[in-house]
């Protein structure tokens, strides 16, 4: 699945601690889909530039929304006589280096794509190990911001030489382009055949696991993924060198609301990229409403960095928790079972193990947009939560008084 | 899963034309969850009579769901010293039969529950054999209008006696209650185990296969289950005996918007009871609208009552037909795969062989409530079906120039 999608991300893969961002990609392929229905939007360029004025007129720029991306399939079938890639210039008529141009202008970042191996999954030209150095320049020279680079069509040998290569040659353009790498979910994202330690070093981003579909049992997949292998994932990510679980499909056809809301809780304790995958112009303000959760944003982006885990699991139930910065939490409990029921569960502060504050600590409700009032650590509290769905806290030291004022409504 | 629901169906199993009802189920067993959460609606009698109103009030009993059942559950953990069934005292202070009168009083009719066998499938007392003379007693003596016949705790042998015995007992109080049962989805809902040439003389509908859970992939199991068994599954449905493939689970927490359409898509090609389990005070305007569709509905409910058939399957599109009163077809071509991209579909009436009437056809979109115009048999007509998602379309003979008039709008 490759329609648009939306990234947040350090902005260096240099940097040891960066601002992040938020990215949206858009794919080609979808676009080479509505070429074939007739529709209006027969470029793509029309189509990104469309997308880059939804995220620069509704809002989405300004939470973080910023790195809009074309994926696969955007070239010519062929590299011209010089050995470089070409835009496709039915759909790309005035060329990457002038879309690049327009996206910047409404101030946001353009990222593109590019593949590790003989052909993109899409069966366009790849990068092969000769040709690392003059795709980074090309990138480089049209001004982009980002680069997802996918693994199809090559082997292991190929993959552990070039991705390091790539990040390299990257940095050698010295431009700052952030750098996603498919690398570890091509190797079963996991030790002894993936070495986060080298990929921390030369990647800002990487998926770990296969790609998500348009699906609740998909997302349920990722979700049960990451949490029966934390232990090994949890340590990695951390300010400019994140896991990758894949898009949001919140927006997209194949979630409801309650599924929405528990795909955006657990990544959000992942410290996950947040990369939407819907189309910006007619998404339904239910799903725009859950993307624009400025709480939601601010766990996601948590300064500190460091990813959430699964803490409990009783039944269908199971408990995530993410430290944040100044003592403060997110807990994210997700209802795994659909048989129609919503599940109580009754927990409290000590037993959620967050007992350091001595005056206690102030509880908002993430996507009910309530201030639950101030709890200590022996308050039981009953939370309901519905099938498929999830119940998101915020949890924060009532000695930070001011934390409020300072970042502005979290409900806004 | 029992929570609510919403059943349509004959008003009596022994008629051979019969008009059609919707019902609603209301389960005792969620109740007991609210119970246990120590909500307002502690009263089983409270939340069924809560419906009733919503019923009455919010436009669905004059759209057909007229009955409003009760699940499993109900009764008192023993039968009385008379080895009568007995609500719970605390769920349902009034009792059944002043229930019943005010369910009446609504308009509506009231449906209640017992399993053939020692218990019922949530443990309470179940009609044996020697009870079920009695037990159709009491439901008739409670003016109730409807009973679902459930089959836990009994083996096959006391199966083949129990339902064709409740049938013969029920017809034998003189009261018009609808039979459900659910004998054969306990047999393996085919031949030989199940003989439907009996069923259809007992029963007025019947569970074939498992208990429909809330997600995508439950529904997408049981249409996959009833497009393989069509052969066998689609000659035994008929005006007064249907195949029941379970609930809608649109309105509740597991099903996107595309989703919600598909099933209740399929669900009207099948002839299936239409079966609400929402809660119908706190349901969305999405869900209502979907529900409420009056053309929809009228599909659904057509008078031929001749079950529809997938008639095509091309990847993941799978193409459904059904035979309507008047020359009248409706076609649903639903996309069963999650890539997250929406597929074309070229077709034309003459390919899905509706070529009878030789002034062409005028075209309707169900969903999206538009007249899509007047085709023949050879305009080509392109479809696009998001992911989990369905096109439906009402195709009537453009010589039925009244029709519109006398059913009033399809789209009101």
């Amino acid at each position: 699945m490759q329609p648009w999608f939306v990234y947040r991300k350090c902005s260096n893969r240099s940097c040891d601690m960066c601002i992040y961002f938020l990215v949206l990609f858009a794919s080609v392929c979808l676009q080479v889909q509505i070429k074939r229905e007739k529709a209006l939007d027969i470029t793509s360029e029309h189509l990104i530039k469309a997308m880059a004025d939804q995220m620069a007129n509704e809002g989405w720029r300004e939470l973080g929304y910023v790195y809009l991306s074309i994926d696969d399939c955007w070239t010519k079938k062929q590299r011209d006589p010089n050995g470089r890639l070409e835009p496709d210039p039915d759909r790309f008529p005035s060329g990457i280096k002038a879309l690049a141009d327009y996206v910047h202008s409404r101030g946001l970042k353009l990222g593109i794509y590019s593949d590790m191996g003989n052909y993109t999954c899409g069966g366009y030209p790849g990068t092969t190990l000769d040709t690392i150095k003059t795709d980074a320049e090309t990138f480089s020279s049209w001004e982009v911001d980002m680069l997802k680079f996918d693994g199809c069509y090559s082997n292991d040998t190929e993959k552990a030489i070039g991705y390091p290569k790539m990040s390299s040659a990257l940095n050698a353009t010295g431009r700052q382009i952030l750098y996603s790498c498919s690398w570890p979910a091509y190797e079963g994202g996991l030790p002894p055949k993936v070495n986060y330690t080298q990929l921390g070093n030369i990647c800002n981003m990487w998926r770990n696991y296969g790609d998500i579909q348009d699906s609740w049992a998909s997302v349920l997949d990722i979700i049960k993924w990451y949490a029966v292998n934390q232990d090994v994932l949890q340590p990695t990510a951390g300010p400019g060198h994140w896991n990758d679980p894949d898009m949001l499909i919140t927006g997209d056809f194949g979630l409801s609301y309650e599924q929405s809301k528990a795909q955006l809780a657990i990544w959000a304790i992942l410290a996950a990229p947040l990369i939407m995958s819907n189309d910006l112009r007619t998404i339904s303000q239910e799903a725009k409403d859950l993307l624009q959760n400025r709480l939601l944003i601010y766990i996601n982006q948590d300064s500190l960095g460091i990813q959430g885990r699964q803490i409990m699991k009783v039944d269908c139930l199971g408990v995530w928790k993410r430290e944040l910065v100044n003592g403060q939490y997110a807990i994210a409990v997700i209802n795994m079972g659909d048989d129609g029921l919503p599940r109580p569960f009754t927990t409290s502060l000590g037993l959620l193990n967050v007992t350091q504050c001595p005056v206690g600590y102030k509880l908002y409700d993430v996507f009910d947009r309530n201030y639950l009032g101030l709890f200590n650590s022996e308050t039981t509290f009953n939370l309901k939560i519905n099938p498929s769905g999830v119940v998101m806290l915020f949890i924060q030291p009532a000695s930070v008084v001011n934390h409020m004022k300072r970042h502005g409504s979290y409900f806004g």
